[in-house]
């Protein structure tokens, strides 16, 4: 279209860019913005800036956070002698959602995928390993979702793990086969926990 | 939740702000936004501040512009006699997809609805009927949305404009009853444009 103006049509194409977003959702979203106050406009900017700014991972679980520690890390009361793995900071956010979990997590941003080229290296599994050193940890809970890669990645880890004294249990399956942790609801998620088996 | 990333949380309260984003999609946009290359992110946040930075209302039409005049008042090519007058920005937008009208626009941002309290001054009926005064405009085509407020404030600017010696039309109804223009699609919007009636 020759008849545009810009700063609107730029402010749709960013809006169509994102995931699950279509032309139209883009338009009606980018005048959203246009009515919006003026200083709500700039906190909505600034939280995309300050989100890429001040969001790295945690030095101890590879979680995302906002410090050197992120908070469940820095939390004293959380229980120390389990860690949950889990494949990305999302799922962590559903067993956090549960209030159930007290015990540390691990991120491991992504799952073993030799299609994808995705071996253990590409994965924090040497970060988790270095966490297993101190002897604090007795129990590792493989929390990663029901899928083939999910299932091969909790089995790697396990014959991973098993050797270094440590319990290695995994998710029950409340969990629906083939779907999708970050998704599950808060209770099914916790029968899961409470459900957990041994590998 | 105690244990959360502040920035992160921020992002996705701000995204589950837009309509018809709710917190599961807010949380996807979140970590989309977090997954972008940072000059990606702030490509984005810099178009939210642009778009409010740079868009005012078009002198002439009303319209939504980058400028004193919005692109279709500057464009010497369009057709100054023909005036179509619609609710909102997003109809100048449908109507320019269809590439089919060559005319001039007005936006009135807003319908007659007594209900809920805006009359002729809440919209821009002065504007309209200043850019009547000059004689080039000949026709003032109705465009707006097909419902009990579109077809009231249709007739109530048509027995305004027409002891001013200005043929009056109104959309032809290809449009469906109760809909929505800013969605109805391009051939739909091209029929309704060439089977309008005079008022």
């Amino acid at each position: 279209m020759a008849n545009q103006v810009l700063p609107l049509v730029k402010l749709i194409e960013q809006f169509a860019r994102l995931p699950g977003i279509g032309r139209k959702s883009a338009q009606r979203l980018a005048f959203h913005v246009l009515d919006m106050p003026k200083e709500k406009a700039q906190e909505f900017a600034q939280a995309i800036l300050d989100a890429k700014e001040k969001i790295r991972r945690c030095s101890c679980c590879q979680d995302l956070s906002d410090g050197e520690l992120c908070p469940v890390c820095r939390d004293d009361s959380r229980d120390r002698t389990t860690i949950c793995v889990v494949e990305a900071p999302q799922d962590v956010m559903a067993f956090e959602r549960t209030k159930e979990y007290k015990g540390l997590y691990h991120v491991l941003h992504g799952l073993l995928s030799p299609m994808d080229g995705v071996g253990p290296e590409q994965l924090t599994i040497k970060e988790l390993l270095a966490r297993l050193g101190s002897g604090e940890v007795q129990e590792v809970i493989m929390a990663t979702n029901p899928t083939v890669e999910g299932e091969a990645t909790a089995m790697y880890l396990a014959r991973l793990l098993k050797p270094m004294g440590v319990k290695v249990t995994r998710l029950a399956y409340g969990i629906p086969v083939g779907g999708n942790l970050e998704f599950a609801d808060e209770v099914t998620l916790y029968r899961a926990l409470e459900g957990r088996s041994e590998l």
